[in-house]
């Protein structure tokens, strides 16, 4: 029996691309600077597994992914030659607290929670995952994932934490992700894995995770589909 | 400005004696038993500071208040006289995710969430939070406390890493607690504080922490009225 879903958020539940595009966008705007946003949202986003690998590695200690967020940003705005005012980049880094959740999730959620407890289990602290939910309106029974553990997924600290933190079998929890990988470190420590494909988390010209690349215990094509494939508690 | 309310929850939110005491006869009286629930209640709250403060000393590494509960209630039954099967000792010593919220608590949460993100800081679990909020109808932005910290309240990590995992300074984080302790605690930790009494925690004999001890930021009668006097955002 499944208590417990956990899901992942970035990609999974929010449009992080679309959602950092036009901020960025806007941002530039309000100084007559002409950005492509979607540029730059996949630049930034190309700098997340790399700052978290020093981390995962034990070459840095654990900082918060608000922190990187702020430094990767740094550096791409550089690399395409562009300056902000320190507020205004505080405010940008911050965009990810400000995404928009994919059409399926509200009502998903919902429907999620009428059967198990349902937190996030992302890399985002947990101050961002508080501010994102009030700003998307989804609801949580707690927030699990990185800091809770104090380091980055896919390592297994971060699945098991959370598993405890419920006071739950990993067997009894089931991460939900668009990210085969995330589902594979998931299964490898003892979770249950449920798989719902967003093929335009990248833009219209995705590759990868368009499909579930192993045998998840729950596949579907949206959130409420998956979260009625759960059994009643 | 305050941006964050975190909980005591035991005995600020819930009350846990009458609670514990409804479930303790109820156990023995499905086996025709009767027990002074009250004093039972009692009895295993005595033993909830002395189990956590060989944690808080050093003495022994952090174990989740869930398995305090359960050691206690086992010595707790002891010294009584009673004994009950293992799984009717694991669903007594699980009465702490179901005890009843005074009755201003719903409303004072809600009116709370509208001017602040709100989160218990409890010595409970990020588990039996989660179940006590599904249980009592509370909406929480996130569970922090003991859990997070790995360790117990009235140490200042508790309170540290709450506001830390809001990434929120001190000063803009709010306790609310029915305890001048805990209030103390937090306030020395840099936190603001907000009290409320709860003359009837312990009974109506109660004499502990009948009025307010120092000149917290926010005292009121109840919680919709001191969730009233925070300012908005």
């Amino acid at each position: 029996v499944i208590r417990a879903l956990v899901f992942d958020v970035f990609g999974t539940l929010v449009d992080w691309r679309t959602s950092v595009a036009v901020e960025v966008a806007a941002t530039f705007g309000a100084r007559g600077v002409v950005v492509d946003g979607l540029a730059l949202a996949d630049a930034w986003r190309a700098e997340y597994q790399p700052a978290m690998e020093r981390i995962r590695s034990g070459g840095r200690g654990y900082v918060p992914l608000d922190d990187l967020h702020r430094e990767n940003l740094e550096r791409v705005l550089a690399a395409f030659g562009l300056s902000l005012q320190a507020p205004e980049v505080d405010g940008l880094a911050r965009a990810w607290e400000r995404l928009t959740p994919w059409p399926d999730v509200p009502e998903g959620l919902r429907a999620a929670r009428g059967r198990a407890l349902v937190a996030p289990c992302s890399n985002g602290s947990i101050g961002m995952m508080a501010r994102l939910a009030r700003h998307a309106g989804l609801s949580w029974d707690g927030i699990l994932g990185a800091d809770l553990a104090r380091d980055y997924k896919p390592k297994p600290v971060v699945y098991l934490a959370a598993c405890a933190a419920l006071r739950l079998p990993p067997a009894e929890v089931m991460m939900v992700a668009a990210h085969n990988g995330d589902l594979a470190a998931a299964r490898a420590a003892g979770l249950a894995t449920g798989f719902i494909p967003r093929p335009l988390e990248h833009g219209p010209s995705q590759t990868s995770d368009l499909s579930p690349e192993a045998d998840w215990d729950v596949v579907a094509e949206d959130l409420p589909r998956l979260a009625r494939g759960i059994p009643g508690p």
